[in-house]
């Protein structure tokens, strides 16, 4: 007889699912089908030769060091880098303030691991990142949502979420955005209202999580000041990586906040992992010393600013009246809006029957709303696809109408 | 005025501490310390030569997978490659019954997550390893301590805490021990006490976690059965790692265990960090499908049983009457016990002034117990350091005495 675990699960495992995303992905690995569906940067991007090059070098000069256990804080190389990297936007951190992590996903799990007991309240967008909401799921947090229009979350609503919220004696742990080119609408937050999010914690006592991994990649407009630049108070952690503008694979990302803040990330990450691969920042803070994150970030934007091109066009082309979308000035992702009696799921067999694939928009929904959108990606697809696979989705869209 | 988090912090934050052992290697960081206090392995063994030459293969061969993101539960080569490994010992996995982790701390992590809520109870080792006692106090689980001999837990006091616990209605998620060469002991559990390990879990309906870093590190005797070997029942999850037989830089691990079990981890995993490091994962899997670890761990054992050699040694010729340590026939530490009537605590302070470190013992203990017991590492101190710094130790004991 087979022995059953059920009673040994703790109750976040009874609740926790795989990502529909990542099962996604794995049902629609068939060559033929053109995919919007993921997030991946282009492997085109990636530096091959300069990384090789560096490899040889960290092992060569340090190795032994590279190759040990280090501190969990992070490589003090790295995390000097990237003082000086926060500098050039203005943002002033201090060494202590600055901690690696194993991607992003693990800083979102850290504000997790400090913040929410079972229960807890915290602020979230509509739509809002998926692994936002799954790392926050883990520790069954009670998540409210706030929607966005085209310039983010919108302030009016979240002010009258947390006066509701207040008058029922309930303070949000923090409130989550990701105001750069969202993950998944591809919007970003303009400063004024970055400046009223910052007000509202003041007035309301929480702190903000700003997740911007994909900041760096502007490729028109001017750059909203970052949240944390903003802050005078303590009040805001902010998350950025390596994956978007250099690498996915190194699995490497790192937090700015309060010293305070840093340092309760860091005792939990002690008992997560000790430290992320000393290796891997090596190579990371070598990449960065010699000056190539810039000149990386540039040939990236080239590349995903033509696909963003061809995607805009290829929108504007085939999609039927009613098809409504966004036009992100840089970042990974557009979000296409289906007439409102439409079902981007219902769709979803089509599309794939016509071997093109997104994610459905209510993934990314803590209340299951946006059933009518869907994300579609452009830094993954080669520029042949795009025009192709957006094509067959206009196809699949007009005969489920 | 600074905004005070107090409030917004989750109970485990407040509970939580920074290692004593991380935060001691710090303070003990002066050249002229000789530190029996870490638990690094010799980077002298780091085979630098072939690590530079495998990346460079790994990013010309396969650089964009390798650089990309890649599958939660780890890189198929790597996991294949450790499916062959476990077959050496007798061990028969399926490709799914192994999980990639960010070095042996993270499967601790991943443990907690699946099986821990706030209060649970678990079995752990008196002493027992400081990663795991953290991992699971971070999910403010109950602990209770079944004493060790010299051949590990003892069954029959683990039969009566079962039994006292089944008592008031309590089932332990699991026991948790470091079978092999125990960090902090330095003792290993023969096979019968395994066999009686496994009954006693079907017993009370439990499970094990079988954590064992230092089981290749064998220098003489034979080697127990590994618990997963002798379970027919899917109770064991066993965590190994490449720190201790290749490099801890690298941050690899892996779990195996029961489909079912692996597959929470994995959805665990994924709200975590999406993946371990593909780069990382290619390495090593290179690295084994060259036949490379059995070689590398050859090198690591000639140098470890070296140093094990000069320190037993070297306490026979210096320390007092009264004091008396383990014997570890592998691995990376040994265990030295003061009379009864000493605190290695109070003795530390001593032993800095003459410029010698240690871990205390107490450390390893969830009941506070041990206080008159020492962990001394091996692995990490040169063959020159460890007479002297023997010499070092007894004379600082000496003078407490």
């Amino acid at each position: 007889m087979v022995f059953s675990y059920e009673n040994l699960y703790s109750s976040s495992t009874a609740r926790a699912k795989r990502s529909e995303i990542r099962e996604l992905l794995k049902l629609i690995a068939r060559p033929e089908v053109i995919s919007f569906a993921g997030g991946l940067p282009a492997p085109a991007s990636f530096p091959l030769d300069k990384i090789a090059e560096i490899t040889r070098q960290v092992i060569e000069e340090s190795g032994p060091q590279a190759l040990q256990y280090g501190p969990t804080e992070g490589d003090p190389k790295l995390r000097e880098e990237l003082v000086k990297w926060a500098a050039k936007d203005g943002i002033e951190v201090d060494l202590e303030q600055v901690l690696i992590t194993n991607g992003s996903q693990q800083g979102l799990d850290l504000v997790g691991k400090i913040f929410l007991d079972v229960g807890d309240p915290l602020v979230v967008e509509l739509p809002s990142y998926i692994g936002g909401l799954q790392a926050f799921n883990s520790y069954q947090a009670t998540m409210y949502g706030v929607p966005q229009d085209d310039l983010g979350m919108r302030m009016d609503l979240l002010e009258e979420k947390l006066a509701e919220l207040k008058g029922k004696g309930i303070i949000p742990k923090f409130i989550y955005v990701v105001p750069d080119f969202q993950n998944p609408s591809g919007v970003t937050m303009p400063t004024d209202r970055r400046k009223r999010l910052i007000e509202l914690t003041m007035e309301y006592d929480t702190i903000v999580i700003e997740d911007s991994p994909y900041r760096e990649l502007r490729f028109e407009g001017e750059q909203p000041e970052p949240i944390i630049k903003l802050d005078k108070d303590g009040r805001v952690i902010t998350l950025s990586t390596f994956s978007k503008i250099f690498c996915p694979g190194l699995r490497l990302a790192w937090a700015f906040g309060p010293e305070e803040l840093i340092s309760k990330m860091v005792v939990a990450k002690q008992s997560m992992d000790l430290c992320s691969p000393p290796f891997n920042q090596a190579i990371a803070a070598t990449f960065m010393s010699q000056g190539l994150l810039h000149k990386q970030i540039d040939v990236i934007k080239e590349l995903y600013y033509k696909k963003r091109q061809l995607m805009l066009s290829a929108l504007e082309e085939h999609m039927p009246e009613g098809v409504s979308w966004t036009r992100p000035e840089g970042g990974l992702f557009l979000w296409a809006r289906l007439p409102e009696h439409m079902d981007a799921k219902e769709l979803f067999e089509e599309a794939i029957a016509n071997n093109v694939a997104y994610v459905v928009g209510s993934a990314f929904h803590c209340d299951e709303g946006g059933k009518n959108t869907m994300r579609l990606n452009f830094s993954y697809p080669s520029e042949e696809q795009i025009p192709e696979g957006v094509k067959r989705l206009a196809t699949a869209i007009k005969k489920t109408m």
